[in-house]
């Protein structure tokens, strides 16, 4: 049994989130609000995204998980303005999504979650290094490094404590480095590890500028990113695995 | 002999309402405005367009016929910003058409009207419903429909006293009801057809989300599609032949 | 030895006046601002481009010379935004160009000099007329004869006092006068060149809508087109060659 009613806004971000790294997913929808885990299928990057119940207008569920075709429904919650309120109900013997929006009734085939790859177990790692930083510069720094290579090394530099990017192309190279004063938050731990920029470029496409960004690096560890979504009552946790350093 | 002076804006919104369906078309310069009939190639969809002589700045005409290359003369009109005025005067000598805004010169040759595909007639049907709505609700019937079909059935349930829409998908559905209270106008009688949605996309590109349409309907009967144009000074018919229904 | 700051907009400005023609260029580095001069590889366009150390928020320099990949420094200008600076200077060891925007570091490879083709003469005339003319009046002739044909004729009319654009198509034509009054000046004496539109096309990203641009025009002769830039610190001089007139 799901009933809910939701934010276009909140829907619309909540599958932006997982769609960058999937094309369907298992949503576990709980009593005290849904839960997404998925992994690409190169086992790369994984997300854990939650949304409380909170976060929805009006939440009914018991406990059931439906498999979801993520574009599709991206689809349909783009026929919705910034202002206009999703209503979703599960047909459990249909095994069909029924979505309304403002007399506009969809009835959503849903895929069998047997059929979906397996969810991850996100690692649970101790991790040396914590930056809090805009959403913005994160943008900036896949950006520029996107000019000149196709990897990218993240670290912390814990004696001068500040955090740094760096790409290093053919021929042209890119550097930024933020300081405490520059970022919201830093716990100085000495850190540095290489991602592939294709990756970092599907995470930041669901990343709001304005949001506050946890990282968590390490040495040659994979790099966790963290954000709030929802205004606070949901959170969305990208897990990137790192590349082996070429130098 | 014709000589006439219009807005841009007019002028555009005249020219794609029937270049939706024909790449050229034969004119109608009569003494007190401008028709337009046009049919697609496959008989599917019709046009008939009319612009009185007031929507005009100033229009002079003896009832000429000339056929006109319809992008050619939208990529002239798109040279003119929205405020400009259009002149346009015919050479009955040369058969080409002089268009200046503001200083601009254009002389566009025209098309032998006996070489343009023979303009329709306009079927005179008794339809059992009619329902006025706004624009902007085509639009989005029109747009979700097409998330999960290619054809698309209007009717009118006369004792519910409402106007639905659907469309059925392999997988999904789209279902649309509008009540009188969300119509501007009603005159209920059963009614249900089906339609191909690539014609009434195309239709729907021609019609502002502001207008008033009013849609004529019936039991597999076409489809009449009318609204008004230059602030009510022309008019636009369209009528699109139903699909076999397939249930 | 070179280092200086510069304002975003003037560093893109400068970039793409050249881009146009040209997708490397050799930087002069003088005392008193940087000249660039380029012809493109058909000898058809010529840019000369000069932009005074009055331009810059800082300057320093003392007679060198960089070669430039232009595409790839304009997407690092375009990592900045509008109010942004610049930081520009030059590692004369590893022959690289140091690039600062808030923080973030850019390592440009310079290209050798002498790889880069030859810079033009350009060439001194002594052209019969010259117009003064906004630039969305070019704008709107070059765009109107693009419809109709691949070359443009440009001419003053000495005895009526005026310029004009003549564009003539297979089937079409386009025909634009412009009198003194429309007009910023015009110092009339007969001329009349034709001249390739897609160069003039390329020429006319350049030119920014609301600068008062001079054209030069001789019989048959090469058309110059200069404008300021960097509010009125900077100059760019078009020459273009004329094509054998086919009538």
């Amino acid at each position: 049994m799901f009933k809910a009613i939701v934010s276009a806004e909140t829907l619309k971000t909540t599958l932006d989130s997982v769609s960058v790294l999937v094309d369907e997913c298992k949503v576990h929808l709980d009593e005290d609000g849904i839960e997404i885990r998925a992994v690409d299928p190169a086992n790369v990057g994984m997300v854990d995204l939650r949304l409380s119940a909170e976060a929805f207008e009006s939440y009914e569920a018991d406990g059931g998980v439906i498999g979801v075709n993520l574009s599709r429904l991206e689809d349909i919650a783009g026929m919705a303005d910034s202002g206009q309120l999703v209503e979703l109900e599960l047909d459990e013997e249909t095994r069909k999504l029924h979505i309304q929006i403002d007399g506009l009734e969809y009835t959503l085939a849903l895929i069998d979650p047997d059929s979906i790859r397996q969810e991850p177990d996100i690692p649970d790692l101790d991790l040396s290094a914590e930056v809090v930083i805009e959403g913005k510069d994160i943008n900036r720094a896949v950006k520029a490094s996107d000019m000149v290579s196709d990897h990218i090394a993240l670290g912390v530099d814990a004696s001068d404590e500040l955090f740094y990017v760096d790409a290093e192309g053919d021929t042209d190279d890119v550097h930024l480095e933020l300081t405490t004063e520059q970022l919201i938050d830093l716990q100085a731990g000495d850190a540095r590890s290489l991602f592939s920029l294709d990756y970092l470029k599907d995470m930041n496409k669901a990343i709001p500028a304005d949001a506050e960004v946890t990282l968590e690096l390490g040495e040659e560890f994979p790099l966790k990113i963290k954000f709030p979504i929802a205004e606070g009552q949901g959170s969305v946790l990208f897990v990137l695995a790192p590349r082996i350093q070429s130098d």
